[in-house]
């Protein structure tokens, strides 16, 4: 089959490898209909992952239908139509015993591990180790791109941010970063009924998305100076209940420690390469809660169910399409994302 | 009256003021016959809190007697026994509605005035403004030192540690700083059961103490090379399931960041003066939750109940006894708690 | 003043009383600028409530301003618009203090008072106990007919039946009953996201309001045969997630024990004249969880906050108008609801 | 092997039957060291649970060493001690993945298999079907008597008791049924550090063992006239903030209901066979929640550590001691457990 191979720092290339196999009775293969790519891929391809060994197969996202599954397997059957999730569940170590696949401990100790430590979902087929509690039906009718998203970045929006912060009716929600996971954060984050989501990025493009798209109320474009107090005014309280940070750089995350209300809460979504000054001798007196982690993908059944009953609608993410063997033409628009006006590149077969 | 006048940084007297009168319906004025020293206190006659006016009497703990109600007191009556809280609940602004009158916005927008914005407890007598909301009254057959430490510091350790930090059975805990936060923190800490205790700190008389007196399983000296691995050692999973720090350096707030588990919390109960460097690189990760917060001493009337019906001990904290007139003596002791190996000093009238 | 005066069963009137004074220090006086009349005033005009007294003005709902202050009053002034809560908060009993002022102790044990144990709202004037934490300041724009149901129905289908039902996204609820609090519950459950909201009654008025104003993806009428499986072949999983009851029969509470799924939540919100037989032998096993109860009302400023945003609109209930003089007029068109097509009966001075 | 057959209501005998083999890639087969028996084994022997199939092997609670794995089990190997939960966790249905497999739908809709739809642990050998998630490791060190209970009756009475009771430090807790499943609620209460733990038994022996053993505080026989209001008297608002039901009939679940105060919890844990009348017209206003439920055994691991760890202790509930080939006699002393003064019998290999 082809697939898109990591060849270490900066080199990878769409060609021939060997077709999966079943290594283990729990595995499931699925013949790949849809994938996508993640920023965590283009990480890869700069060397900041340095688990990846060169030869493996890319990508952690997918919607397909299954070809083959181990002996072990009894939930699904060859032919079903499946999405991936990113986090590969054991479902029987201490980790995800408590809820937290994030943390599975029978691969590497982490639960992303599809085109990370083994053959990843940018390619023809893809072996989902535990398919059982790795892999969710889809309901019948709904379309590739209305799922595709529900392997990675919808359920990381909606875990680590809507529901890591609580968002409850009424309350003033602040994302900043309008790129695919702050969108996905704040299309989620309307399920909760706030009273405010105010989408704060630099993009105008985005910041436009995100208002016509993703439910934000408002926008604030942080190349403004003021923009911090902008947003305070915003707010009923003179700061944010929530503050999600979906950007990943010590800026970003040290303007939601000023943005948050005391008693509120900041949740941290993005992938940081550096530490953070945290304000704690202002801090230590407002009673406020900080949360950051990996996603699980444990919400990935419900927020499926929520767009198959028209609650949520996160097809919208989706505006560049490729053939899967376009590959690294898509590879090619999503690294520079912002002057294609990219969200999400998605690729079928 | 007598009462302790802070006169600016590193100036204090026992001397003759004006009796304390009722301003408020809501006032509250009692007869302080216990009272003790906070190292808040201390940290105001360093000059550290310029909040803190000349003339203010310092002082925010107190058990004592009601000697007069204003006129919209209605649950008080004269001569009752009761104890103030460190924190003034208005009862009726925001924060003190959703339980967090550590917010309370009626005065300076704080909960904690007493010794602060107005005048406090290390008097012969102090107003107590929201008397209703702000005085536990004292089952019979309890005496002043068993409730005490129900001003401030014991629900601070159980609000700030236990409570935010979700202890449950079978837990590892982890407190670092075994000052009377953390010993109070240690104390309430044992009433979830978890599976240890280990008390942290470079005194080897604290440590005795937390293990002799407050429920420590394990103690470690911060000091010995190699203590951040001796705690990981001692824990189950390799980290702390809960690490509450309770000195207020950037050092310790760091350790905390090295001890947690993968789906852990940290919770800060001290109070820092200067900003953390936090490795957020290495905790986006990991899962964790950190809160932070000024005690809202909501609790007090739980561990009130609690320390009446033996299933809490926390007058060991009175290491060291003054008439109130020896307030200048007492705090000479308590400025040197270390050298003096006390705890904390107590002053009855 | 004139205000609506109970004679014992059967007799009321509208007719001269004395105005309200000032008795107690927080005591607040508003004159009543909207009223209605709620379902349990009928139960008192039908006996049904021994404790209420005759010559009590009757009436537990009120917008109005405020026009007299006791001396313990900081929050309010006069002049200010408010809403009143149908429950009297006292701020400072142990049920109040634990967030539950639906059993404040403060007067006859209840925090419902007003037209009750006390003189209430269907009045020109009325004295509002505890003024300060039983009133909610109306935002600036918003009409009477907004705010009136949050005084009681509109937190009692919040309360009792959302917040109780933990309605979480991608849920099914059962709403039995389509009356003014079914519909209150229907109209504020959305703020979840449940996949489906099924409204039941007998009355297709009702239900043809629960689809267009409150919320409703479906109806069942409970008047045919079959209706529960009818229900249940609507639902994901063959039962609700959340029953709510707010009918107040043994029949519709017996039906929400077959409706709901294992691991689902039954929530009482009617109010109830006789046992109800619980089939035990078939829920033991079913892990389902039943909660019952008053309004607290402390939801109430969320709710206000809503409806001011946009995200909820409750006006929709008012379907009769009245001045407030035409009080007898009012009472008769809401005892015959059904046959009126009323809802909700608004009184405006 | 030899192994306890049901052959009908009133018949079974231990007798020679084929040994269990693998059927599935995930079952696991172990040897019985330890078993015991259940108050559910002595109903299917009256024919109260129609489901058993004659010739199915009775028991669902046992300790033993794995003797053989499927090809798709890779957390366990042959030689490992084990404790079998009685529930049979699939992990991949919607209820496991919920955190609910007592509903796990992969056999006949209900987590309890063993013993009920497929042969159990009375025998020599049993075959432990999804055994990755139904079986639990033991610590090096704890006999068998220390984790036999953990089966079943200890995280039955935790958490159908002490978690859907929410019970926390400082309240009254009242436990009706001393039987085994009441005295492991007992027992696990304390973790939560209750004010009181009040047993409830008409048999003195039970009684007094919940006071020597179980933690509880106080004891009631419930054979005194006006034993409901002694309860009452000993808590501290009058009425328990937790009620536990362990009998399984309509008069204790009745008294539950006159013995919670507002705003408590009832839980229900005991087994019933006949419908409730359940006080509606009173407890509507009371905000109480009552929940109710098969055992989850999700619990056991902690419940585990707790007593490895030294925190709780269970292997008191074991009273009688019998060879496994006694199986006969065993069940007639725990047929007669009051005359016989016996809590637990345990047999062993």
């Amino acid at each position: 089959m082809k697939a898109l191979v990591y060849h270490g720092p900066g080199q990878k290339a769409w060609e021939e490898v060997p077709d999966p196999t079943i290594l283990d009775p729990n595995d499931v293969i699925i013949k790949v209909e849809t994938t996508t790519i993640c920023g965590t891929d283009l990480h890869i391809l700069k060397g900041d992952v340095p688990a990846v060994k060169e030869g493996t197969v890319l990508g952690h996202e997918a919607v397909g239908t299954i070809v083959e599954v181990g002996s072990g397997v009894a939930k699904f059957k060859i032919g079903q139509r499946v999405v991936a999730s990113c986090i590969s569940t054991c479902g029987t170590c201490t980790y995800c015993r408590i809820g937290s696949p994030s943390h599975c401990q029978s691969v590497g100790g982490v639960g992303w591990i599809l085109g990370h430590l083994v053959n990843g979902t940018q390619a023809e087929y893809v072996r989902i180790p535990f398919g059982e509690t790795s892999l969710h039906s889809i309901p019948f009718g709904m379309s590739d791109e209305e799922v595709i998203f529900m392997s990675d970045i919808v359920p990381t929006g909606y875990e680590r941010g809507v529901l890591d912060g609580k968002v409850r009716p009424g309350q003033d929600v602040v994302v900043i970063g309008a790129g695919p996971v702050g969108l996905s954060a704040m299309a989620t984050a309307q399920l909760m009924a706030p009273r405010s989501i105010i989408a704060v990025d630099l993009d105008p493009f985005r910041l436009n998305a995100a208002k016509k798209a993703f439910g934000a109320t408002h926008t604030v474009n942080s190349g403004n100076p003021g923009w911090i107090d902008q947003i305070k005014a915003l707010t009923r309280y003179g700061g944010a209940d929530v503050v999600m940070e979906a950007v990943g750089i010590p800026a970003t995350l040290e303007a939601a420690f000023e943005l948050v209300r005391p008693t509120g809460r900041i949740t941290n979504i993005g992938v940081h390469g550096k530490p953070v000054t945290m304000p704690i001798h202002n801090l230590w007196i407002e009673n406020i809660t900080m949360t950051m982690g990996l996603v699980d993908g444990t919400s990935a059944p419900t927020l499926i169910d929520l767009v198959d009953c028209g609650k949520l609608s996160v097809k919208q993410l989706a505006t560049h399409r490729f053939a899967l063997d376009e590959m690294e033409q898509a590879y090619e628009v999503f690294s520079n994302a912002a002057a294609n006006n990219a969200l999400k590149v998605v690729l079928e077969a």
